[in-house]
């Protein structure tokens, strides 16, 4: 054992994130509000604790992925939270997709107790989770950062250093995920266009692959749209619409038009009218399909 | 000299193909409305000849890169075009971008002189054609393009191949200038965004060009857009709206609503309005940027 370290939230993400850090030899204090997802890692040597309170009280680096700003506030503010402690010179590695509004405003309170917030937000589903190969944003104080940055390479493949403000981690977590999700939709709207003009869908996106836009998540998401496979390993439609929301707030209170993103939420809010909230957010597919009056029978899958 | 072939259209991309089409030992007759611009291909070995109508005279195997609709209507179809010529069992090989609706109905006037029309148009700059390295996308009867084959394969460094019917080709032309400018203004909305948000550009564009997008063109873009290079070697905004204005008939044509494809619209026509029609396309970033209330000195250049 090299070191100690917490982990608040075994979800999805955090199970094979904690998990990566166990097999590299790190002794992790571990805290789920549903304990039983934390019985496969205690099998694997780590240690449950009643509250994120407890947590702070046997270690000084704790990281958290939890599922949105409500639960961030719950584990950190609420009763029995990570901050119900003073304890300098520790760190919270907020890992989570959450508003940079909250985490600037975290900031201030972990400060009060002598506590650091980085925020290191990551890009990658669960299977490139397992596979230790995150991508992992990083944002706060670089002291700090240099500290966590060995149990973080446990985690992720690579690190995109965003400064000293922590917050601006979240902001470019939001920016990224706007990117993938619009290359979806223009590339909905692209084979829409070409099916209705007689092309191959097939040979189209063999050239966008391999020509002009080669790279893996357009690839990826190609695949999953010429298959209509919008069910395994998925990133769901409620979680797109909430990170979609996340950024329009954040757009809004910097004053920042963005009409795509603007389009986005709309596809989303419509999908999930239709009862396709739990498909992956690339379902927005059926959107452009739809509105051009194409019908595909696993449309309602 | 292993063949003969003839080349109308010798501006900025025909010049470098028909130049490299030289350099491979094929015989060429050149024509272009403006004799000027042949004059480096004559002192290469090329032979000029003084209208449309006298290469199919002289050659079985033409290719033509024109700049619109227009121009390609006028060295075919107008007087002493190449269809005044009853010629059976020659090709002619419409490398231009122009609309699918166009390329279907001289297919027909073609077929009546027994002369069979490919639609070839390429994806790549002036340089790219220069050093041989265009994207074509191969649209027509199968026999005769097998015939032009080896010759295409002497200006691209690949070919796909999108069926029997050659507008086909041309409506795959036209979505892939979609899917590009499409991530220059998904780019524009994300930088306008982290730069307000107090985030660092550069290292958010490291980032996508080498986790999120990882491709050759999304990365150009970003370092154009980063280093407010709209000036050389680029591709006029007054051709990006040529473009999509080809894009949205054809998308009005076969009814696909196209949501993206009118706000790119929008956006060069702003460009254009604001005097950047001679910049590059991705000057659109100007847009996104002054919607969110950021100047810029560059934006006058």
């Amino acid at each position: 054992m090299i070191m100690t370290a917490g982990f608040v939230g075994l979800g999805h993400m955090g199970n094979p994130m904690a998990r990566n850090l166990i097999k590299n030899q790190v002794k992790l204090l571990v805290y789920n509000r549903t304990k039983e997802k934390a019985f496969p890692l205690l099998k694997e040597g780590a240690e449950f604790v009643e509250s994120p309170q407890e947590l702070f009280q046997k270690t000084s680096i704790l990281f958290s992925m939890v599922s949105n700003d409500e639960a961030l506030k719950e584990v950190t503010l609420g009763p029995k939270g990570l901050l119900e402690n003073e304890k300098p010179g520790s760190i919270h590695v907020s890992m989570s997709t959450v508003s940079p509004a909250l985490i600037h405003d975290l900031r201030i309170q972990h400060q009060k107790k002598g506590i650091t917030l980085l925020s290191e937000p990551v890009f990658g589903r669960p299977d490139a989770a397992k596979e230790q190969k995150l991508w992992i944003c990083l944002g706060g104080e670089s002291e700090a950062k240099n500290r966590v940055l060995p149990l973080l390479l446990f985690m992720g493949q690579k690190v995109f250093d965003f400064g000293e403000t922590p917050e601006a981690a979240n902001a470019v977590k939001l920016a990224g995920n706007f990117l993938i999700l619009s290359n979806v939709e223009i590339l909905s709207e692209a084979f829409a266009f070409i099916q209705k003009s007689g092309g191959n869908l097939a040979a189209f996106n063999t050239m966008i692959g391999e020509a002009l836009l080669p790279s893996p998540i357009v690839k990826g998401y190609g695949k999953r749209v010429l298959d209509r496979d919008f069910k395994e390993g998925g990133f769901r439609m409620e979680l797109g619409l909430k990170d979609i929301n996340l950024l329009l707030q954040s757009a809004d209170s910097a004053r920042v038009p963005m009409p795509i993103a603007t389009l986005l939420h709309n596809r989303l809010l419509s999908g999930i009218a239709k009862d396709r909230g739990y498909l992956d957010w690339s379902a927005i597919f059926f959107s452009a399909f739809e509105d051009a009056g194409l019908r595909d029978s696993s449309s309602t899958q």
